[in-house]
């Protein structure tokens, strides 16, 4: 099992609830700070929001969170007043597990839209879950698996300061994405002091250039939630100790952000999307997610075909009004295309690089500017159109 | 073989050039009008354009054209200014074979982009096209043929109006289909006499609301193209002639991209998605398309999985401000998700309804006012994702 640096002050369980029908699937986690934390959270842009994102909302931001809950199976999303409700005493329950008023405790879910939650397994499978908090590597693995759903592997990610204090992160999302947040869910906790404006700050930016620039199919899930504790006590970390602080956030949401990508619903290659010489970030992010969300690029680089003006005619439709003349194309270091002129390549090799390579890189370069973007996708398979065609009934 | 009235002074021919590699396919397409036609044209809007698209833009809106040529299995498209040389040769070798100055001859090309157009090969297959030319349904089927590519049905669509003047339309299209024209074209002939401004603004219109509302997987191609011919001579049709022009214009348009999306590469079903209740219809457009285009809506159809949810959060995720609390969704008559509260619905006649027919209806309803859309697509299916990996290699 692998370990992880814990960062002081929180615990962790994750059970097997029975909300879903494999006897022994953990689906249900608790993370609890055993000191109010200051928590900041982002959502879902989606206007059809989960009842746990509502309730987060109103919660947060705040300078004395306690927990978390997740139950994974069920989005408890599309449900009404009744939904919302369910979401509340999930956290009751909690609060009351753990001596602390309801407001304390967010909620998140994740799975089937439109289902009610069957409360009855939650009221007999929270208190179990309280019962197993640990603070150990053991019940943060647990906390990581029991929020998967077509996940195959668990997403942690960790940093340790210079100051000693520890960052960890905790993520699931295999599908649903968009680049506006997806049926993703990220945990990140950590023992140090920031001030509740600038933790709110960090996260917004962290995801904005993580969470927010992946896509698996683009479809902005109604659950997305990210959450950022810190529960430090003493002085808030502020100049270069806050900078560090704000880097190993990016760090963290990037590298789970990435962790998501690869393990995407039947993908096989994790794409790297690079977009240069735009007249800025937005812009370079614009044709980037275009690109990223091109279902002929994505079957492409399935088939291993080097079939490059499915690339740069995904750029071409963006929005972003360049010249065909300033465009050129990268598939690793082999150059497709300059400035809007073929250029010949050995195709076999081309073909090479995608099939012998999980990871690939595609870049392009204008010449509007400076502004430049990093993107994540990952290609689409028979297998993910085999998953997502029976994954309610 | 089917007949269809033909317009009055217009030859077809589609014959086999060799341009591509099967040695009995018709890949080469000329349609000629034997007098001067007023002739309008819509493009692609994507700024990485094919070469005959910028022929096209230069020569057109004009009152005099002659003649169309096109060929399939190369785009002439990020060829640089090689291609675009190529594509003017082509309407020159046409213009000398009928005897007009070559301005009068427009191009266009569909196929694999971003390798130079094999001009000998051309050289010789436009003047056999020439000869060949005939005022036949033989001739129109032969036009209808010759331009698809992974299409499976040719598509022609034609209506006979009060007057005696006849529309004929034919059209290819089936992948990189995107809702700003895509990998279409269309070529509408008509013997009427109607203004060249009327003759645009009634294109314009007409491709609005039948080319620009299909989907297969949203990639806007660099080579949609079409034109719409009126070849008639005495007085230009106005009042309730011109109304009934526009109106079977846009029938035809509609008739033509309802049998793209039918024939979409691998699709099982044709989905048509009805948007009620906004504020103006580009803002129904706006939550139509963005159902089309998610795969998870597209793969669950295929999948004959009533999974709702995905439905409704695909609505939600269309940059539409509206409250969840107005959203009713339909799946063909049965209503699922009334003002933001589930439904309860029986889930095997559902997905029964999904399995027994191939044309669906999903019904979206809002209460902000009275603007609605009708958008159609396709399902996404493991064929299209095989048939999308080795296209070009």
């Amino acid at each position: 099992m692998p370990t992880w640096p814990i960062p002081d002050g929180y615990r962790f369980a994750g059970v097997v609830s029975r909300l879903r029908a494999e006897p022994d699937r953990r689906d249900l986690a608790l993370i609890v700070s055993d000191r109010p934390a200051a928590c900041a959270g982002v959502f879902t842009q989606n206007r059809v929001a989960a009842a746990p994102v509502h309730l987060c909302r109103q919660r947060l931001p705040r300078p004395d969170a306690r927990g978390v809950v997740i139950c994974s199976g069920n989005a408890n999303a599309c449900t009404g007043e009744q939904g919302f409700q369910d979401a509340c005493r999930m956290a009751q329950i909690v609060a009351r597990g753990i001596g602390c008023p309801e407001e304390q405790i967010l909620v998140a879910s994740t799975g089937v839209i439109g289902r009610p939650l069957p409360m009855p397994i939650l009221e007999a499978g929270i208190p179990r879950a309280v019962e197993e908090l640990r603070h150990t590597s053991e019940g943060v693995e647990n906390v990581a698996r029991a929020i998967l759903t077509t996940d195959t592997v668990i997403k942690v990610s960790d940093r340790v300061l210079s100051l000693g204090n520890h960052l960890l992160g905790i993520a699931k999302g295999a599908a649903m994405i968009g680049p506006n947040l997806a049926t993703m869910l990220a945990f990140l906790m950590s023992d140090a002091a920031v001030r509740l404006d600038d933790l709110q700050t960090i996260l917004r930016r962290a995801v904005d250039r993580s969470f927010n620039r992946i896509s698996v199919e683009g479809h902005t899930s109604t659950n997305d939630t990210v959450l950022l504790l810190a529960n430090g006590s003493g002085p808030a970390l502020s100049g270069p100790g806050l900078a560090e602080f704000a880097a190993a956030v990016e760090d963290v949401c990037i590298e789970l952000a990435q962790a998501i990508a690869r393990d995407a619903e039947g993908a096989q290659h994790l794409i790297t999307i690079q977009v240069e010489g735009c007249q800025d970030e937005a812009e370079a992010a614009q044709i980037a997610k275009t690109v990223a969300q091109s279902a002929l690029v994505k079957t492409a680089i399935y088939g291993a075909d080097p079939n490059w003006g499915r690339i740069v005619s995904a750029a071409g439709y963006a929005g972003v009004p360049f010249d065909e003349s300033e465009l050129s194309l990268w598939l690793g270091d082999l150059l497709m295309y300059r400035q809007g002129t073929p250029i010949p390549f050995d195709a076999a090799s081309a073909s090479n690089y995608l099939r012998q390579h999980r990871e690939i890189t595609l870049r392009l370069k204008l010449s509007r500017g400076s502004g430049s973007c990093t993107f994540w996708t990952c290609d689409l398979t028979p297998e993910y159109v085999r998953l997502n065609a029976d994954y309610t009934t």
